[in-house]
């Protein structure tokens, strides 16, 4: 199966997305990793947001925290420390998850439609991926957490 | 919030196209039960494919089985029995649901765009919906082993 390239005009915007939606809605200073290529499937964190993409953009960007990063951040976001088992708490990370991908999106400079988010939390989860085109992970690191942004889109 | 009614077309589209996928490409007979509201978050199974929906129609649509069910209908499906861990296992499972989500919104008669499928593999992981319109489940048993498909769709 070939593997195409990958546009990095896609993965800045995710870049540039994270940083401000973190910013801008939890007060928290996102410190980026250089974003990498994913090279095996490994188990990602314990709570991920998944949002598919489709139209002119096509796959699926995951984010994925530790446990103690998300509750800490759906606090700062929500005002509220809650449990994982709380609905209000899948739709904050949810929230979230949709903010950064619809900021990036913007910067595609492509017709592309973004898809409600899913939020799975489980331990150790695993989350497949397109495989015809590589998946890039950016990790992050903040005073509230770790998580990273796993960008698999590609463009039509 | 306000929670909307559900367009029964949209369940009876998943209802056709589960049988008819699962009968054309894994030449099994689904037995599916009579679909109703999931009224609380529960664990889903094991192994459960994500499809997002936008357009016309937005939401999720999540296959779940349990492991055996996985297992078998990937072995079924693909002619060989593979291991979770095996990335052909995941593509196989987003494939399948891939086909049901497809094949139902091919009876929408709506437009609406389908993501690619995310699979999640995690024992007894939990995937959260949108709480605006009912998340619909229709039970699903097979010699193969068991399996839900759970339609959280709303037509805008």
């Amino acid at each position: 199966q070939a593997v195409a390239a990958v546009n990095p005009t896609l993965i800045m915007a995710f870049v540039k997305s994270t940083k401000n939606v973190l910013s801008t809605m939890v007060g928290l200073e996102a410190r980026l990793g250089k974003p990498h290529i994913k090279d095996r499937p490994q188990p990602t964190y314990d709570v991920s947001g998944i949002i598919g993409f489709s139209g002119g953009v096509t796959g699926t960007v995951v984010v994925s925290f530790c446990e103690t990063a998300a509750i800490n951040m759906v606090e700062a976001f929500s005002g509220t420390r809650l449990p994982l088992e709380d609905p209000d708490f899948a739709d904050a990370i949810g929230e979230l998850c949709n903010m950064i991908a619809g900021n990036a999106k913007k910067d595609f400079g492509l017709e592309a439609s973004i898809s409600v988010p899913s939020v799975v939390i489980g331990s150790n989860h695993q989350i497949s991926r397109m495989r015809d085109v590589p998946c890039i992970v950016i990790p992050c690191s903040s005073d509230l957490g770790d998580f990273t942004v796993e960008v698999n889109i590609k463009q039509l």
